[in-house]
């Protein structure tokens, strides 16, 4: 079958290393048949911990030694360069080399970023590889784009975040017509820093995406926009605000319905319906966040990411495959840049 | 009695004007003999909407007439150049002059910050005057500055926050040898963008500041830092995600447990503990923001504020002019100048 996608899954990346996602490799391909998992890693634990599912496609599994791993600790430019034998710089060369279709990691961020540029390599035409993550909003999810390395980005880089963005939440979420917004301190046109001020009018000017303009950050968890776009630092303080502010808050509620009696037999009969509740609100059960604009796909999931993150992360890599989003991104920003080389 | 602290109160800012701040206004007087409230603003509105309140002590409230009104959607700048007869501008003339220690508004927020630094003007040796809201946190309130319009601003801007704002835990909130921290993408030193990168090293080594290095934005809401470092830009996306995190994930609580018998039922158990938790986890509890750094005390508080947010903002402005703050501000950063000025 022609339209099998390899997706090579980091087996000692994160907390939950190696079980949860060699757990999270099984389920996937136990549920579909057009997968092709390779777990990288030390052999002798994988293979031991392989023998907990009897029953799975075996032909669907198959194993790459790497004796070393990537502390999250270490410095990312230095790890990646040294530890030649990680289970994510093969995964990644993996990738590079044409052997596998994607990578899938929960070890550190900053090596997966920084492999994923310089191994993995960028798409023609893209200047700068987004980490562009999923969050969750009262009506769904949003594309907050980007997070990774990328701090003090130019405007050129934000216009194709906008870009990639959009693709992905229409290809791979499959949102029509997704609405693209940038992070700003007010609602108004001439709000902004720097960056913003200048990228706003270059926005405005694309004709390929539904610019809808700024976005307060009072409105993203709202979801009125499909697309935020921000410079990484900023993209950061978002992402982890999200899950600060809800975790605090959670806690509180938690032990605020512990002050009483009347509210402890309340808070048990609620604790089904609140847990359902909070799950759509958990970032985690989105998969994971695709770095844009390679020539390969790099999926880097929680730290903390348990099986199910993992096999949804997998089954991300061949929506975005079997979707051709790399074609789609680079054919839309080469059309750019061959505007752009073309006098007017 | 000369420790009698004059309070001017913009009758005209906000979503509930005149009635919430007059309330408040009303309320503080009531409880306490060492304030002087202004009311400024349409003084046949003003006059109408004490007449609700019979008692309290007349002799504390006296009105000052402004027959414009900035509405939020105005351009600052112009609003604040255009409309002298407004209550902003008027409030902050009277504060310029010296007829009154301080202003307190719920009105536009541009406009406040703009009157603040061009009709009361920088304290000497200040280069920002940053706006500090109180943030809530699992242990209590932390400062939040800068949150103004100063976006883009310089490392030395930064230091100078970091210690105006260490003054004000100190001795406003009461927070002994404040923890202060940077915001930033990551823990380690070697973090940041350009602007924290060159921050964190003249932060480190300010002798007169607790300054215990990064905070990543996940740790904000924990309480882990008293005074949080970070240009506006930052700090309206951290306020305003604050906001919108906690308003979306209450409402989705609230939908989810309406979903089954069981947790209506619950969820009638729990409603009063629960609201006494929230209330805790509410910025508006917290009094106004206070805009650092000038020669009087500007205070800037929710559009949406009531009465009981006016009152404690009131207060807040008693607090500070009683413990010296702007002088205790003056002092600090002015001993900063005479040293760079030295030769060493």
């Amino acid at each position: 079958m022609d339209k099998t996608v390899k997706v090579v899954v980091d087996a000692m990346g994160g907390d939950n290393a190696p079980a949860e996602p060699i757990k999270g490799a099984v389920e996937a391909v136990r549920e579909r048949k057009d997968i092709q998992v390779v777990l990288v890693g030390k052999q002798e634990l994988i293979e031991e911990e392989l023998k907990k599912y009897p029953d799975y496609p075996k032909e669907q599994i198959e194993i790459v030694n790497a004796s070393e791993v990537i502390e999250t600790a270490e410095p990312p430019v230095f790890a990646v360069r040294k530890k030649k034998d990680s289970s994510i710089v093969r995964g990644l060369m993996m990738v590079r080399g044409g052997q596998a279709d994607a990578f899938v990691s929960s070890g550190s961020t900053g090596a997966v970023l920084v492999g994923g540029q310089v191994l993995v390599g960028r798409s023609k035409g893209v200047e700068r590889p987004p980490l562009a993550p999923l969050i969750p909003t009262a009506k769904g999810v949003s594309l907050l784009i980007d997070c990774g390395a990328n701090v003090d980005a130019r405007p050129s880089h934000l216009v194709q975040f906008a870009k990639m963005g959009s693709i992905y939440m229409e290809h791979v979420v499959g949102i029509k017509n997704p609405r693209v917004a940038i992070v700003n301190n007010g609602a108004e046109e001439e709000k902004g820093n720097a960056l913003v001020k200048e990228t706003f009018p270059l926005l405005k000017a694309c004709t390929d995406i539904n610019f809808i303009g700024s976005i307060e950050a009072r409105e993203i968890p709202s979801g009125y926009a499909d697309v935020i776009v921000c410079e990484a630092f900023v993209g950061n303080v978002i992402l982890k605000l999200y899950e600060g502010v809800g975790a605090t808050l959670i806690s509180k509620i938690k032990a605020g319905m512990m002050t009483s009696l009347r509210s402890k037999i309340g808070a048990l009969l609620v604790k089904p319906a609140l847990k359902d509740t909070l799950k759509t609100f958990d970032a985690s059960e989105h998969g994971g966040a695709p770095l844009l604009g390679l020539k390969g796909l790099v999926v880097k999931t929680h730290g903390s990411a348990v099986a199910v993150e993992i096999r949804n992360a997998i089954f991300q890599c061949v929506q975005f495959k079997q979707n051709g989003i790399n074609e789609k991104i680079a054919q839309r920003l080469n059309e750019d840049t061959e505007k752009q080389e073309q006098p007017s």
